[in-house]
């Protein structure tokens, strides 16, 4: 089959690889309807995270199944699903707590590779999520959102509290921090304000719910969060970048007693614990529990209430992922949908 | 009046001081009937937190009343009171959130130094809470542990989620984390690991509703803690010491999902963001603000539920304070109560 392989910082290509095949008895065969480059992604493109010889990329994809091991019971050939990116038993304690991408047999599916044609996934009645029936193609995108950046930002949302009376601002103006502003408008947030100083990302943050938009950055845009919320601070943030200076950031934003939810892979950041102990902030993050989300993401989706695949902003066949990773890269583009 | 007063690391002495008097309206002027020596006190007693020249020492403090400025009008001359270690209006957004100790106008009561005869508290109607009347002496002792270290536990064990069904681990065996055992039970947990390899200290544990004792630290504390709770960590943890090691130990006996209240004053502390971001743990603490609980921990003690006095094992008259600093410094004693 046709699928990504990173060979170098910089340097993808569309190769040949072999078919994937049912090797557990728990696994399922997908053929994959769509995936995408997801930002962490560009963490391994830009050379920032190494990599150990050629890589098979992509952890996001929807699909129609084709074959599953013996011991499925709940997914059947035919069903169209959605996953999360890490394949989870749902039945762990772990799992049982809501935090399934922590399920203690979980597989990453950015090891297997979901950019390509066809895809193995491992604990297929843990980790897949039917849809009644095959959807329409028009919501086919945001289908695919919901397997990483629409849970990965609703995640973000939960762990910063949003909700009715609060402020909400997102750091990180990426698919998962538009679509954090989305969960904050879904969670009854009172204002949500997106930091972003990119018109298009603006004009989509304003449409799936921000009441702001602030520009500046780092202490700046900290000294603007206070001036906002009468010197206190926010009630919630949201960190969907994952650097020192928007963890920092983020935290600075952030009230006494409210809550910082952190989803942007962490990447070279250190939390000074004197500062932290002094700020009173709640913290709560990490890889997002996108299978806790899914039942109800994909029924908001189904019934035409949310959008999210509007953060799809370029569609590409699968042969040309090349030129979706250089328009992420270059911030050409928010997110780049393949089509195998 | 007497005072004490730190001169150089480990140089702690009783020295006259000028006598406090009302200097703003909102002040009230008290008597201390008994202060004591914190864990906190030996950053500075040790030479780990630096002094700039002669500091009087003490931020908790129980007493009665002496007088009251024009704007005071909750507390009055001859009331028994008891206040937190920081001054705080109570009536500013961080106060209304239950974050006195972050107060807008809060004023650490340690610049003031209530190891002393006298001490003025500013803020007095939002600071301090009277008792119906006035005590019976062998209750003093509790009320002014709920001055602090009863105050912080309690914090670390809500920071922490302790409750009904919920495996709590405290790592640290000082008075605050002695305590925050007996908050724990207090709040209904099903299971609560002390960290102590500190006899005496292991038996108040077990008095104040421990379950079990580990007296590993670091990794095999972390080992430890696994295998008693399925390889998972627990629900909650306690963190009450501040450094680097207790911290990480924390976050690392700490489940998926589950909750680390840290409430040791954090010294040269920094946190891995990637360790954290991958342990899906929450975090939260700081300074405890003490007054949102001491409504009901003066009730739990004027009721005798419970007895967090019991930490104090070790009384001395004020003159003698020096013995107290250098037998916690040894830890020969838990908490050392002063008598001025």
């Amino acid at each position: 089959m046709r699928g990504v392989v990173l060979h170098a910082p910089g340097d993808v290509r569309v190769d040949h690889r072999e078919d994937p095949t049912i090797i557990e008895p728990t696994d399922a065969l997908l053929h994959v309807s769509a995936t995408c480059v997801c930002g962490s992604d560009l963490w391994p493109y830009r050379g920032i995270e190494t990599v150990d010889g050629p890589s098979p990329m992509g952890h996001e994809y929807v699909g129609v199944v084709e074959a599953v091991g013996d011991e499925v019971t709940t997914i059947s050939p035919g069903q169209f699903v959605v996953g999360s990116f890490f394949a989870s038993d749902n039945c762990c304690a772990n799992c049982r707590a809501g935090y399934q991408s922590a399920c203690r047999h979980r597989v990453p599916m950015g090891s297997l590779g979901t950019q390509a044609e066809w895809v193995r996934v491992p604990l297929a009645d843990g980790t897949l999520v039917p849809t009644p029936r095959v959807p329409p193609d028009d919501l086919v995108p945001s289908l695919l959102a919901a397997s990483d950046v629409l849970g990965t930002g609703w995640f973000g949302a939960l762990a910063a509290h949003a909700g009715p009376g609060r402020t909400v601002v997102v750091v990180g103006d990426g698919a998962v921090g538009l679509l954090a502003v989305l969960a904050a408008r879904q969670l009854g947030a009172e204002r949500i304000v997106a930091m972003s100083r990119h018109e298009p990302r603006q004009r989509l943050a304003t449409e799936f719910g921000a009441t702001d938009i602030v520009t500046e950055r780092g202490d700046e845009g900290v000294a603007r969060i206070r001036e906002l919320t009468d010197g206190l601070g926010a009630h919630s943030v949201v960190e969907a970048v994952g650097t020192q200076e928007s963890m920092m950031q983020a935290i600075r934003s952030t009230r006494p007693g409210g809550h910082v939810g952190y989803v942007g892979v962490a990447h070279g950041v250190t939390l000074p614990g004197e500062e932290l102990f002094y700020s009173h902030v709640h913290l709560h993050g990490g890889p997002a529990p996108v299978r806790r989300f899914l039942p109800q993401l994909i029924d908001l989706i189904l019934d035409r209430v949310i959008d999210p695949g509007r953060v799809f902003d370029l569609t590409l066949p699968l042969d040309e992922a090349a030129e979706g990773y250089r328009a992420m890269d270059e911030r050409r583009a928010i997110k780049a949908l393949l089509v195998p």
